[in-house]
C-alpha cells in the first residue's frame, strides 16, 4: 500500500512532499485511495466538498464508524503527517477481516481534502466546508499565490465547486469519527509509548502583518530617509519569541512574502505570517495581543504602516470524553504498546480535520509515536514496529465500536 | 519617444516595471531601441554579448564617442532609472543635428543588456561580459529563480550564448563612454542642481546568507526543541542596520528566501542577501566584516549553520579625471540649471555599466536631479524641465567631444 504512495509528489530535489489541493499530485493520490477501495469492496465516493469516501455496509442505515485522515502535504512535508492514518484504516479494516470480526454498524475510511492549506492559506478546508464552519462565499474567495482561486483549482481538477458547502445530511450518518496520527512532538517518546489517545487540541490561528514602507534604491537612499519595513518585520519575529517564551505558548514566522525582493531595492513591503498556539485561550489571547502591540510600538517608530489580519482561528478542542474512555477503555485491556501501562492521554498543539468535526459529530484520536517529534520535514518519521502497533490499536478500536 | 516605451513590461497591479534580461518585455524594448535607431538613419547593431548600439559613422575608424545607459529594470522599477539615459541620448543626437553640429568622431548610442542583475541576481552582466570582468563559463551558470539559465534565456529570446565572452576589439572603438543617469539620492535637490557629474562610485557587493535550521510543525515543537532560522535571519537584519549607522555606510536586507515558507512549518532553510556600500574599501569590510560576525555569534547560540557567500563585488570606481575635467568645462560654460553656479560633482553607491567600463575606457556620468530620491519604485521621478535641462548638458557635452 506505501509502496504505491510513496512516489506520488515527492519532490526529487528537497526528498519532501509537494501534495497540495487540487494539483496532479493531489489528484495522484486521490485515485490510489479510489483503488485502494475499490480493490476492498468498499464503495467509494467522493463528497461535495470534495472529501473521499470508502464505505462498508449502507451509509444511510447511520450511527457509523469512520476512520481516517488526509493526503495532502505542507511545502516539503514528511511522509506520515496525513498519510499514517489513511495507510492504517486501511490497514486496520484488513485486520478486521482477517480477525473475522462482523460489522454491525456502517464502516467507512474518508479521505479529508485539503487539510494543511498549502496552497490557499486556510487549513482543514474540506472538513470546514462540510461542518459548516467555512462558508461556499468565503471559499470561493480563497486564492493560491499565482491567483487562482480555489473554485478555479477545483474545476481544472474536475470538481464541481458550485455544490461545496454544509453536508449534515452526511455529517449525521457519523456516529463516531476516530482519526489516528503521527504525534507531533516527543510526549510518547518522552513517556516510552508507542500510541497515546488525544485529550484536545490546543486553540490557534493565523494572523498576517502587512509591513508597508517606501521601496527605494539600497545603494543610495540614506539609512535616515529610509522607511525600510524589513527591520520591523526582524524586531517582530523576536518579539513572537520573547512573547511566546514568557506566556508559555508557541509563535512562529514560518512563511514571508516581500515586494519587490530585489537585493538592491529596499523592500515596500514585508508580509509575514504568524502561527500561535497556546493550552487556553486566555493564554494565546495573551500572547497573540503582546506580539501585536510589540509590532504596532516598532512600526510606528519607523514609519511604517502595519495591517494586522486573523486570517484563520479555531478555539480550543476538548474531545468527547465519553467516546475518549471508550477507546481508553477498549485498549487498556491490549497494550497495543506491550508498555504494561495504560495507554496515555495528551494534548496536541497541531489542528487536524477531527478538530473541525468534533463540533458536528463524536471524535477521537490515536497518536502513533514520533522519535524526533519532527514533522512538517522530509525528516519526519515513526518506526515501523511503533505503526504497526498503531494499526492493532485502530482495529482494536474499531471493532470495538463498530463490530458484535 | 516616451510614449512608445512607457508601457513595455509595466505591472498593472503595482505600476512599476518588470523589464527582466531576456524576458518578452525586455525584447520589446530592444524593438524600441532598433526602431529609434533606424528611423535616425543610425545602424543598429546586437554585440555578442546582447549589448545594443546604434552607430553614426564608422565605427571602424576607432576613438568614438559612446552614450547610453540600460532599459532593463529591478522588479517594479522606476520609468527613469535606466530609459532615461537612453532616451536622452537619442534625444540629444536630435539636438546636435538641429544644432548643425558636425561630427568628426564616431557617435553611437548604447543599451547595455542585463544591468540590474533582477532575473539572474548579478548585476551589468552586458557590461562585465563585454569587459571581461565576467567570464563566459560563469555567465553560463548563472540561472534565475526558476532554475533556467543565462543561456538557456537567450537562446529562448533568439541570441546566441555560444560567442558571449570579451569584446576587446569593440571596446578598443570607444574613446569616451558618458552615462546619464536619474540620481538615486537627494545630492542635488538639496544643492537645487538639476544637472551633476559623477565622481566616483562607492565599492560594493551582494552577500548571501544561508540560514539553516530544521523545519518542523509550528504548532508541536516545544520552543527548546527549535533550530528556527528566522530568528537567526531577525537578527542579522538588525545587525546589519546597527553595523551601517556605525559605519557611515548602507547595508540591507532587501531580498529573502524561506523553504518550505509554510505558515505552520519551521523553516529548514533562511536565505537572505545583503547589499552593501561604503564610500571606500577599509569602511566597506569593516562594516560587512562586523554583519557577518554578528550572524554567527547568533547562528552559533541558536543552533544554525551559516554559509556566507559574496555574490559579487565591485570596487570603488574613481571616473577618469582627464574626461570629467573636460566635461565640467564643456558645461560650466553653458550653465544648464541656469543656476550661475558650476556643476556640481558628486560621487554615488549605485553601480552603473560606465563603472563597469571604466576599466576599459575612459568614462564620465552625468546625474539628473531626483526631487525625492526615490528610486527603484514605481515613485522614481524626475520633472520634465530637469530631464530637458539633462538632455542639453549631454548634447553639450557630446558636441564638445565629438563635433568640429
Amino acid at each position: 500500500m506505501w509502496r504505491d504512495l510513496a512516489p506520488i509528489g515527492r519532490h526529487r530535489g528537497s526528498g519532501g512532499y509537494r501534495r497540495y489541493a487540487w494539483t496532479a499530485a493531489d489528484a495522484e493520490c486521490r485515485t490510489w485511495f479510489r483503488e485502494q477501495a475499490e480493490a476492498r469492496g468498499l464503495t467509494h465516493e467522493t463528497d461535495r466538498n470534495g472529501n473521499q469516501w470508502a464505505w462498508y455496509g449502507d451509509p444511510s442505515a447511520g450511527d457509523a464508524v469512520v476512520t481516517g485522515s488526509h493526503l495532502d502535504s505542507v511545502p516539503d512535508g514528511g511522509a506520515f503527517d496525513g498519510p499514517l492514518g489513511v495507510v492504517s484504516s486501511f490497514a486496520a479494516f484488513d485486520e478486521l477481516r482477517r480477525r473475522g470480526a462482523e460489522f454491525v454498524r456502517p464502516f467507512a475510511v474518508t479521505n479529508f481534502g485539503d487539510e494543511e492549506g498549502a496552497r490557499f492559506g486556510l487549513a482543514c478546508v474540506g472538513s470546514r466546508l462540510a461542518a459548516g464552519q467555512l462558508t461556499p462565499e468565503a471559499a470561493w474567495h480563497l486564492r493560491d499565490q499565482d491567483g487562482v482561486s480555489l473554485p478555479e483549482a477545483m474545476e481544472a481538477a474536475g470538481h464541481d465547486p458550485g455544490t461545496i458547502g454544509p453536508d449534515p445530511e452526511r455529517l449525521a450518518r457519523v456516529g463516531a469519527f476516530v482519526e489516528l496520527h503521527v504525534e507531533q512532538g516527543r510526549a510518547l517518546d518522552i513517556g516510552g509509548d508507542p500510541v497515546g489517545v488525544a485529550s484536545a487540541i490546543w486553540p490557534h490561528g493565523r494572523w498576517r502583518f502587512d509591513f508597508r514602507g517606501e521601496a527605494n534604491h539600497a545603494g543610495t537612499t540614506r539609512l535616515a530617509d529610509r522607511r525600510d519595513p524589513m527591520l520591523t518585520y526582524a524586531e517582530t519575529v523576536l518579539a513572537a519569541r520573547r512573547e511566546a517564551e514568557l506566556a508559555g505558548g508557541l509563535a512562529t514566522f514560518g512563511k514571508v512574502a516581500v515586494e519587490p525582493n530585489g537585493v538592491n531595492a529596499i523592500p515596500s513591503l514585508v508580509r509575514g505570517w504568524l502561527d500561535s498556539r497556546a493550552a487556553d485561550q486566555d493564554t494565546l489571547d495573551t500572547l497573540v495581543g503582546a506580539v501585536e502591540r510589540a509590532a504596532r510600538e516598532h512600526a510606528a517608530t519607523a514609519g511604517i504602516d502595519l495591517d494586522v489580519v486573523r486570517e484563520s482561528f479555531t478555539p480550543v478542542v476538548e474531545f468527547r470524553h465519553a467516546l475518549r474512555d471508550e477507546i481508553r477503555r477498549l485498549l487498556d485491556g491490549r497494550d497495543p504498546g506491550d508498555t504494561g501501562r495504560a495507554v496515555p492521554v495528551l494534548g496536541t498543539g497541531a489542528g487536524h480535520d477531527a478538530g473541525i468535526l468534533s463540533a458536528s459529530v463524536p471524535t477521537a484520536m490515536l497518536f502513533v509515536r514520533n522519535p524526533t517529534g519532527v514533522s512538517h520535514s522530509p525528516a519526519e518519521h515513526a518506526d515501523e514496529d511503533d505503526c504497526a502497533a498503531g494499526v492493532t490499536a485502530l482495529a482494536d478500536v474499531l471493532e470495538g465500536l463498530a463490530c458484535s
